[in-house]
């Protein structure tokens, strides 16, 4: 066992300048003790709890601002929320700090947190801190509520349903080979648009609430590994196949542009992962109701195919043919 | 932004084949979906929420036995619970996992999972699994019920409550030591103890679940930072001062043969942490019903001192003297 890095910074030092005042909420007593308390009765219906966590050099650039670090984290948790139909209520934060941290980058992370809770209305709850010799990681185990039994899950579509994606699809995986670097020759505009859309992902938290409480969805996911693995996942819950559109499918201005010159990108942006849209099923009579609820939380919406029997997810091009090499699984890992 | 390690796992069946059949909570849906949701009604009282993370190498040996990372881990968290007297309910895991850890690392370490759940009856109720080009880092964010506002925090004592703890303290200290591989000439079989204590804590949650109800305790803790460091959080906490009598702090058999041999070793016990004892205080009336729970519960339970005016916590040796560097905080950081 290796001694522990120097302690620049303590740990209670740190907690109570940086974190503590991000604590709002009642059950999290002003981090005063070592753990959160949701009381019976503080809040309404079901509690739907989500983890995510993300390691520096893997999950975003070393040299990534705090604040962004902090606001992604937070929103690729708020992202599997919103697919679920639930509101946020508030998160648990774990950080293994390499010595490199210092208070400097706390100041800056601890701002990204409290952007995000201002905008999502949410608080930090408790969590822990520890050192750690190797690259910065941050967990998040974020709380959301959502009316009993109403949670939108991956299981439960029906064959004949129809499959909806919110926003659009592409800027996950372009954003990330901007922000990494690659030229891509795409407009200034364009090329910024995706790789703000990656570092500073949009969850769908209104129209997630919407479709949940409406009871209109069969299941629901997020998009978080890839379009085709996680309505994969959807169809694998639900055992059933999918028949996906391509044509369909909304791409971001990046996408459009780099699909039209070079049609190989379409598999790569349906297999890239990191949109964090709501991708879900539901009958086709509910199309109009749904067209409504996306005007009324102004979300983009798109219709992209419907279940099929089977076990597959099979993208058709316009001339019929199925776009080669997405129909077995992809792994994010 | 580096390419993450090659994929000798992958996420999907890893989990498939060692997480989900510890599952076994209704809320986790054998983690056939990327969320857990505890539905209103299907627990009482209030939710207690703890989170405790361990770096490899600075928590651990990095050579430790699987099984025995994973228990001691889930007994860290229990330990809070067992503080704030909840009973415990269900876990999310989080393991940010560098490329040598393969398949039997991952059985080894699910069958500890295991093992606790049977003992403390609790489940794995979800989580997330990543890469990570650093050491092996493990966040557990637990959940326990208490009833409703009957939780422990560490506010609330009393001046003239009289200051409690449960089993023994010393173990942790002299427990690490021995595991890294230092010769204290201490008999085998209670090197051997203070070893097994310091890998594998008890947490004291049939004590701190009688405790909650009975009302009796004004504030309580559990030993992770120190014993002195601990109650110095529930004197700040609480607004008040602890007069502790050193004579009557319980120290473990090999605690006591180490003090006796060199009276050095008492401050280093005291302060050392990974203890994973209950302390807390209470009115002196309560003595008798609390030695009868001890008994119901075949808990070891002493009483160590009483709380005083001021902020700080005293340690006093028999013959009257303040022991030597202990009035200010220690940081386990």
């Amino acid at each position: 066992m290796t001694s522990p890095p120097p302690p620049i910074l303590d740990e209670f030092g740190l907690i109570a300048r940086h974190l503590a005042p991000l604590a709002t909420h009642k059950g999290a007593d002003g981090l005063r003790d070592d753990v959160a308390i949701l009381a019976a009765g503080s809040f309404d219906g079901d509690l739907v709890i989500n983890t995510d966590a993300v390691v520096s050099g893997v999950h975003f650039l070393e040299t990534e601002n705090p604040a962004l670090i902090a606001e992604r984290v937070l929103r690729v948790n708020l992202s599997d929320l919103a697919a679920k139909g639930a509101k946020p209520l508030g998160y648990q934060l774990t950080l293994a700090l390499p010595s490199v941290v210092d208070d400097a980058w706390m100041a800056s992370f601890a701002a990204g947190l409290r952007a995000n809770q201002a905008a999502f209305n949410w608080s930090l709850l408790g969590g822990d801190t520890v050192r750690s010799p190797g690259p910065l990681t941050i967990s998040v185990t974020a709380f959301g509520t959502v009316p009993h039994a109403k949670a939108l899950r991956r299981g439960g579509a029906q064959i004949g349903d129809e499959i909806w994606v919110t926003g659009w699809i592409g800027d996950g995986a372009l954003g990330l080979a901007i922000a990494k670097g690659h030229d891509l020759s795409l407009p200034t505009g364009i090329a910024a648009a995706a790789e703000q859309k990656f570092r500073l992902p949009q969850p769908r938290i209104a129209f997630g609430v919407a479709l949940a409480e409406s009871g209109l969805a069969t299941a629901s996911a997020d998009v978080s590994d890839g379009l085709i693995a996680d309505l994969g996942h959807i169809a694998s819950a639900s055992a059933l196949g999918m028949a996906i559109e391509a044509a369909s499918v909304p791409l971001s201005d990046a996408g459009r542009l780099m699909t039209e010159r070079d049609a190989e990108w379409l598999p790569r942006l349906l297999t890239g992962g990191d949109d964090y849209e709501v991708i879900f099923t539901a009958p086709p009579l509910a199309a109009q109701q749904l067209a409504a609820m996306a005007e009324a939380t102004r979300t983009p919406l798109c219709r992209i195919g419907h279940t099929i029997a089977g076990t597959e997810v099979v993208v058709t091009l316009p001339n019929g043919d199925a776009l080669p090499m997405l129909t077995s699984g992809y792994t994010h890992f």
